[in-house]
């Protein structure tokens, strides 16, 4: 059987099946970073994300934002578990007839995003590739009490949504976005949220993985959802690459949350929809007014 | 400019100056691991390498003795620094049409290196790519009075490697390596070893990596390398992936650890040269009884 028939979710699942950990991994595969037990009071993060020419950037694309880019999708894996990016490591495939000045973009991206969100790059490594591959593996810290898993979300809880989704990859936005570490704490020293991930394939790929991982379903209102000027629903359901924060929280504290967001968020907090008992075939139930136009095939992106 | 014309050792150089670091970081970039200030009495290691089809491996390779070799080159970084390896990420990027059992195979190989080498895998990527691409991030421990970095060599140290050299690529042994990490602990339990690194690009090109960091230069007395059946001093040289261990010592330390290790170290312990003042224009010089044959053009493997 050839790769892409198995699929990406399949692909992780049946990995994870394989794999045995000791009692320091608190959560191994199968959310936005590891969670790793530390000495002290706080849980070490650890995760790593791979980019690749041609799937998530171009090679006429500037360097300094593929650079930035690179780092930045490490972060929002940290943001999405309530924590703080501490280091990073940068594997570099290149061809050898790539300019230095492309090299040079894509560090000083890097060492762009490494300076505004407070990352240590301490290493790496860099080999001759036929294509750019750009992998960084990130260590992030959290304290116990405010690490936020893709499991937690409960029947009742209301889902929330940070800033806008769509359009991210035609835009050029997907190069530029701002992890949302800074939303992420503020969220944790509101209020304890149940579940929480960063929107990186979709939310109709995304959220049912936080129904799966927390064993419940979700009722999404598709005219709620904050979209970015000029898309459609079905853009903002399904393009990916958004880098937004998809949070479950307990409904009386999404109400505290909503309006303080109001005030403290500049980038915004929706809600979208509600978590409600798991159902055997349909994961996600997308709701609308009378009248409104959903595409019955919405599918995320699959990298297989 | 073009990449290749800048080469690898000037890449990281390059890189090197343009970051810097906060407090946590005891050493960025630029050995075998940074190393992080932990909580408790330890410190901890992070590295990372990625290798790519074609460059370290073939196609025709079997799946898991390339997955073994995934992991063990990064288990090596954390030997070099006299670690214990911990956790493990990997990110892996793969065309649409590989077989499903080759990936099958990737993972056996992974596990089977992680489970030797008590290592947790807990995270990864995996994304589309027009080869294959493994990169794997790696976190270890160590003590803080036994780390041992590649700058510490001191004029009169004795120079010593771990096992035999040369052949590896040729012969498969790079698919199959064990790395040194009961070799460097049980070393480092017997004496304060001044520097270390393993071997991946060869005597030729890695002494000077540990001459430079030092600030001393080196005396290669070339007929004391331990060579693989069949191989030329040449080749032992400057094949490159022996993963073995380069030591360097002070001469009443490698007195003692010479005869220990041969009741202790089934792999074997030789004594190849003595650290020297730094000269200016030839850090390492090579020198043979008369009438040896030494090719004038040693040069390792270079990526670029």
């Amino acid at each position: 059987m050839k790769l892409y028939r198995l699929g990406e979710n399949e692909l992780i699942q049946w990995v994870t099946r394989q794999i045995r950990t000791d009692r320091s991994v608190v959560r191994g595969i199968g959310d936005d970073c590891a969670v790793l037990r530390g000495t002290g009071r706080n849980l070490q993060l650890f995760a790593c994300d791979m980019l690749v020419e041609g799937v998530h950037f171009r090679r006429r694309d500037p360097a300094g934002a593929v650079g930035w880019k690179a780092l930045a999708v490490n972060v929002s894996d940290i943001a999405a578990m309530g924590g703080l990016p501490r280091h990073a490591v940068v594997s570099l495939g290149l061809p050898r007839q790539i300019p230095v000045s492309f090299v040079d973009g894509l560090y000083r991206g890097l060492c762009r995003c490494a300076k505004r969100y407070g990352v240590n790059l301490v290493g790496g490594d860099t080999v001759r590739a036929a294509q750019v591959v750009i992998d960084v593996a990130i260590l992030g810290e959290v304290e116990k009490g405010r690490v936020v898993y893709r499991a937690g979300a409960r029947v009742g809880d209301t889902l929330l949504v940070t800033g806008r989704l769509g359009g991210s990859l035609r835009s050029g936005r997907h190069l530029r976005f701002s992890p949302r570490v800074r939303e992420a704490r503020a969220l944790t020293a509101q209020a304890r949220l149940h579940a929480m991930m960063d929107l990186s394939d979709g939310l109709r790929q995304d959220l049912p993985r936080i129904c799966q991982a927390s064993g419940v379903g979700a009722v999404l209102e598709v005219t709620k959802i904050p979209r970015h000027a000029g898309c459609s629903i079905a853009q903002a359901l399904t393009d990916g690459e958004d880098f937004e924060l998809l949070i479950a929280a307990a409904g009386r504290d999404a109400d505290r949350l909503l309006p303080w967001a109001k005030r403290n968020l500049p980038c915004g907090l929706h809600r979208i929809g509600t978590v409600v008992a798991a159902k055997p075939h349909s994961v996600v139930t997308l709701v609308a007014p009378k009248g409104t136009k959903i595409p019955s095939s919405l599918a995320g992106f699959q990298h297989f």
